[in-house]
């Protein structure tokens, strides 16, 4: 049995017509032969509407309650596509996250999914074409609905291709595919037909959207075959792949930037051992995610600076833990800024390649682009700068490293 | 454990305002020390939006993937009142009809309920206090969705103080208790303190809005305290008891009135056995449920007439089915009318008092009303007239049995 995953985003499920459409591009992969497991979003601006109604009601209700009502957008869609496919005279039906069952656990409003059980629908595949599921709904040990979390769809598509060790899982979205970078700031962005799973887990959790962070980790463990590509317009769009095969010859593979940044610098920390201890796990207590971290060197051996970055949304929640432990760390003083944003090269030749971040800084200095912060792995640059001039570094940056469309 | 069901309509809970009205009646139950189950709709018009996007993807959906999305209706209802509960920190949660179970048969959009099990709620009422309920859905064996059809949720509500033995049950919804007839017709109706069961049961399937008929069935079968009342006011409503208590002195307790009738007369049926049986028996086979009959006894034992009622919304399927039998019965020919009304005399009382038949008769001849039809059960009488008088027919009516505000 042959099973080919199928999800669709929140824009390409917006409306009656829209899913019409779709029950087409299924109806395609049916009649090739194969069992089709669809994954929907909610309709777009539907899960909105419910955050909103959730949101009148209270500024702090129970997460289980807020994913009964989010899960009725996915399950909405599930059951319309479903209807489309019986027109088109197809053995159809919804599937929701409980009945699969997604099991998760009881982290309601981002729960992480467990198992994906395969019996009941490998039976159901014995007599019948499509299973069309929900996304982002799992079933949590206390029998109760859970949501993974915003984006979280693209999580229930790939652990549902790994579960059933599906031939492939093409993500359908509104754009055509994954671009060497933001194509709305650099016009000359182009559409890459290959990227690796390391370099694209680089690029989502650097700020490219097209694909959500967890997903593309899911993928890579379980070696999913992934596919991003538009469910408007008939492309191949881009496939994710194992690092080895026939990879385009760019130095590197795209350009991600993040506009949601704040940058913290205590000053005049003493330097005595368990202060960035001290510091990071007090924020670490209120699940704040401290991404870029710098710590001068003390010349005098007694007091230095550590500068951080943090997502801006934890911005006042951080301030307020940092003047909590202002007294027993005894820095002098912290300094806060907004207007920064976080840019960023991936590419797997980074791995053997030299000279990509003097090609990096060499052409920020060019620009005159101060650099506030910088930090790397194995595959990435990031470099925190004034979002002054985040789209003159993107586009300076794309030209340099040959990303150009000709 | 005292356990007592309070059930509210769309129009209860009809935005988040009028939740969180009622959510401070659930609170005064909690305070009186009782474990409360409410069964809630889906707020005013969600269904009708929801029926409405069906629609559009398809004139016949599968009922299964119909009742799909119309269950998230109650979904988000109940969730979202158990967020206000909580905001008065009472200890409550959402029940969907799969996580009760509410177990139904597998008639998806007109399910039966088979079976409410209370393990479940018993064990979680131990340390909690208000369940949320989702009125209107259930559970098949197929371990789907499935909806009670239209006006189901007070089914829902009666089905689960049966099995819950509670206390009893309050219908709570946007008028003040049953009327002796509807007040928008007969100002001069009145709110009845009291009624029988058997006296509901018929005012409701003779078209007396205010409860479904199959909930009014299933509260008599397992003696349910039932109540009817306002959510928008603080009045006692109206209680539907046993019979035998100390019931009001007239001799009927209300008269209904249904708009939604069409008159089909076939006329020179050949009087021979087995006409009936082939005429109703087709229109059984489109489940067209046929309501008043008449057959005028034939004189010369050569033909006869068979006049009846059926829904109105059931009238085309009706006239196809007629006339492909028309060959076969070989009468002359058939009339339709739609422009018709039943009324109904409803009361317990009938059972021992004379005279009532009488009354209602004359009542409408010395007004000049017309009778087309006339049918009769133990505790009710009606009559189907011509549409133009059918508010003189009730109010008149209303008047003649002494009904009457004073």
């Amino acid at each position: 049995m042959k099973i080919v995953v199928l999800k669709f985003g929140g824009t390409s499920v917006a409306d009656v017509p829209q899913i019409k459409n779709i029950s087409l591009k299924v109806k395609k992969e049916v009649y090739l032969g194969n069992k089709v497991i669809v994954v929907v979003s909610a309709m777009a601006g539907v899960t909105n509407n419910l955050i909103d109604l959730v949101k009148r009601m209270s500024d702090t209700p129970p997460n289980s309650e807020y994913d009964v009502v989010l899960s009725t957008g996915e399950q909405v869609t599930s059951a319309l596509l479903a209807i489309a496919l019986h027109n088109l005279n197809i053995k159809a039906r919804s599937w929701l996250g409980w009945q699969v069952p997604v099991t998760s656990n009881k982290s309601y409003s981002k729960a992480v999914i467990e198992e994906v059980k395969t019996g009941p629908l490998l039976e159901f595949f014995k007599k019948n074409q499509v299973a069309v599921v929900s996304g982002f709904q799992g079933l949590s040990g206390e029998n109760r609905i859970t949501t993974l979390g915003r984006g979280g769809s693209d999580t229930s598509a790939v652990a549902i291709a790994a579960a059933f060790s599906a031939e492939r899982c093409d993500i359908y979205t509104d754009v055509d595919g994954v671009y060497t970078t933001d194509p709305r700031i650099v016009k000359s962005a182009k559409k890459l037909d290959l990227i690796t799973y390391e370099e694209m887990l680089e690029l989502a959790s650097q700020g490219a959207k097209v694909l959500q962070t967890r997903s593309v980790a899911l993928a890579m463990k379980y070696n999913v075959k992934l596919r991003v590509l538009s469910s408007f317009e008939d492309l191949p769009g881009t496939s994710i792949i194992k690092e080895g095969k026939n990879m385009e010859k760019s130095e590197i593979s795209g350009i991600a930037h993040s506009l949601n940044e704040a940058k913290i610098t205590l000053s005049g920390v003493p330097d005595r051992p368990g202060q960035a201890a001290e510091i990071f796990g007090a924020l670490a207590k209120y699940s704040i995610n401290v991404d870029m971290i710098v710590q001068s060197s003390s010349i005098n051996h007694k007091a230095t600076d550590i500068t951080f970055t943090i997502p801006e949304t934890d911005l006042l929640t951080a301030e307020s833990t940092i003047k909590k432990i202002q007294k027993k760390i005894n820095f002098e003083k912290f300094i806060t800024e907004t207007n920064v944003v976080k840019i960023s090269v991936v590419g797997n030749a980074m791995r053997t390649q030299s000279g990509i971040a003097k090609t990096m800084f060499e052409t920020l200095a060019n620009n005159q682009i101060n650099i506030h912060v910088i930090s790397t792995s194995e595959i990435k640059i990031s470099v925190l700068i004034s979002s002054d001039y985040y789209e003159l570094a993107m586009r300076s940056l794309h030209s340099a490293f040959g990303l150009d469309r000709k």
